[in-house]
């Protein structure tokens, strides 16, 4: 999220290694008939935590990891609607010692330019109380990553 | 709904004319770890657009009707929870002069018994100011209803 | 929520003995600019929350009590919309040996008359496994219920 | 928001010129127990909206203008749950030809340093047909602008 006055450009699916599609609900449209600005997030975390789950990379999952959302932001293009369907795609972007940084697209079923871009930066806390602050992935879960990252993602 | 003792027993997917097909969201699960009771309404409430989209009954989809929701229940049976994908159950249990009175039923994908049933009555309000209250629908809008009809709905 | 044709009337303020205040949000109203159906649930949902964590019923608030919905209802009268205030009233219409019904009233502010009525029925589970199923509620946490407990209600 | 590993630093109240009080709802905690990070953008965009919608901007509210959203973002700095009650801090950083961008803080009630951070960007597209794109803001339109404007943003 650049606040620049160089516009970002919205991404095609080359740019994502995985795809997660959801149905669009008739309460995701406000009152102007298109999809509100904040859904694109509660679907950027839909699909986010189910590749954690799918993974087995969350606690609750079998994992050793349990993340909350440092930052987040996104980019809109072109407007989206109930009864579309559409599809999430993530990538990880960068990887570090307790967070990652996920890019995420939304695209409608069909389409391969992205309707909206955006990334979430998730912080690993561990299992433990969350006072600890950010604690460091261990070797085991930081290889799980591999199927989101770039070729220039270092893991 | 009733509010007897009487507790009403979940419905198998025979009882239902389509079904519709939605991916659950993080979000949708509240702090007990299960789907928010206030989030099968929203699941209903797309169901039953998407038939009267589908279907061209809408006023918004080329056909004469708007509806407004008179009323709505639920009975939940089962527990749901994200990442499961769910789908809906429905038929037409009643068609009135201008009231349409929609059963529902959830199902977790692959089962047969619905994890919670409810009941949704529209009221086609017309295409002119709400204020004019109830309006009949006309023939053939009433015909549209014909696949979610079960055996004993008159039309 | 009867499914007759004799079509329940909107109740007074008179009706309910504690009102929980909510602003209403953008994304509450739909495609058709009045606040969508489900969302009455979550204001229902909320009003009843509140209530039991003020009150210390809630595993989670210090009382011994574990909360599922079983069912729930809502008459809708008159359209709310954002950016209204809205009140919910509440009462407790019955007390089972392990249930509760609560009767619900949604107030735009400064009305008297309330937009949509409905009802919600709890079980208590308890803080074992929920595959126990239904507990009953100990005395203490009975009589936590009086402040919102109609004249007629056995508590 | 910078993806940089400068992490911004929350903000005091000092920094905003309106504040939009907001009752949480049983159904912002996911299950983490703490508000989703989607809901953020739902109490920011109901907080500008209702300034928008007040100072009759809005082409819906006496105006002349019809806003989406570009861009949004924020940084999550501490948890906040229901049942607390938050307010969200408003001010305009940068009023363009035809976009607006909003500095946003989440505080809850009683506090001083804001929860969350964020922005929103809007572009005005008038009330000819999108298709049109971005479309310059009036005087007047701009003019009502002023209560949200800090120190340093040209009007």
């Amino acid at each position: 999220m650049s606040r620049s006055d160089s516009r970002p450009q919205p991404q095609s699916r080359a740019q994502y290694k995985m795809f997660v599609p959801f149905a669009t609900r008739w309460r995701d449209n406000d009152q102007y008939g298109h999809m509100n600005n904040a859904v694109y997030y509660e679907l950027f975390d839909s699909a986010i935590n189910k590749f954690l789950i799918d993974a087995a990379i969350l606690d609750t999952a079998g994992g050793t990891a349990v993340f909350l959302v440092a930052s987040s932001g996104c980019n809109y293009f072109t407007e989206v609607a109930y009864p579309a369907d559409v599809e999430v795609g993530l990538a990880v972007s960068r990887i570090g010692t307790s967070a990652v940084t996920y890019d995420l697209g939304l695209f409608v079923a069909g389409q391969d330019t992205a309707s909206a871009t955006g990334f979430v930066v998730h912080v690993n806390i561990g299992t433990e109380a969350e006072a600890a602050g950010a604690q460091p992935m261990d070797a085991d879960t930081r290889m799980k990553f591999a199927p989101l990252a770039r070729q220039d993602t270092a893991i």
